[in-house]
């Protein structure tokens, strides 16, 4: 089994670079940008307008290199990968959960965007709060999570990020 | 960019086909697998016990060719797939919201499992009422659908389905 990717398109944000981009779509509340879906998968989006939220779920292309223990932006201890959010993931798979403004042609305006421009998009689907909004007392660490709402540069790339 | 996917584990689950399997978590309540992370990966699970709930995101290896326009399994009308959860996507990344009832080692039991038995396993990441259940007034068609909440081979591949 070999899974290969495609990128259907292409997320536009204000976020230039991870320094100072709100971490989840929770915390970007307000934050406006645009999906651009490319022109053949345009069909693949009849009917989405008619949902609040969708599920962006995109590629971390400037993430680092995989670590399986950091120090999640959320807080100042350290958490093996899979319990955290981070993007520095052996699949640097990005999933967030935003409001779905409008739909023009294969032009997606959305809004309490917390990725960062130029993300390349693998999949949308509907959010349903039937299907995806669980209560959960227990939310380990998170309960008294002691860090930021805003991301660094501590997962991006060095190349990237260091040179220039 | 050249997004690469290497599996992180397997699912093991009582799903040994499409036909009869529920289509999301909220309707296998109960269905208890196995989640096998490779050994390599196991540092990453790390405080992941302290979660109720996680995401699962893992690779629809049974997924027919991509479609655009689909009638999922919850309706009698078709839709672009991207306003569905169907299988048969561009990019088939699947994405169930399952409780996590044990982490011993590198094994996760969990329950609410709708995900078929030996699916490629690609991401984990914990789940946070605070940050992934929204609220949603406008959830589209699936206000009134009127399909089944159990799947069919309707997106299994021909050439499994049919052989033998």
């Amino acid at each position: 089994m070999k899974p290969e990717l495609k990128p259907i398109g292409l997320i536009h944000s204000p976020h230039r670079e991870a320094e100072g981009t709100p971490i989840q779509p929770r915390w970007a509340a307000g934050v406006e940008g645009r999906v651009e879906v490319l022109p053949e998968f345009a069909p693949g989006l009849r009917d989405l307008a008619g949902f609040e939220r969708i599920w962006l779920l995109f590629w971390c292309d400037r993430a680092g290199e995989a670590r399986l223990e950091v120090v999640p932006y959320r807080d100042t201890q350290s958490h093996g990968v899979f319990a955290t959010r981070a993007p520095s993931r052996p699949n640097p798979i990005g999933l967030s959960c935003v409001r779905l403004l409008a739909v023009e042609g294969a032009l997606l305006r959305v809004a309490d965007l917390d990725v960062l421009d130029g993300t390349p998009l693998l999949d949308i689907k509907p959010n349903v709060p039937d299907l995806d909004a669980f209560a959960a007392e227990r939310v380990g660490w998170y309960a008294h999570a002691r860090g930021s709402r805003i991301a660094d540069d501590r997962f991006t790339k060095v190349a990237e990020s260091k040179s220039t």
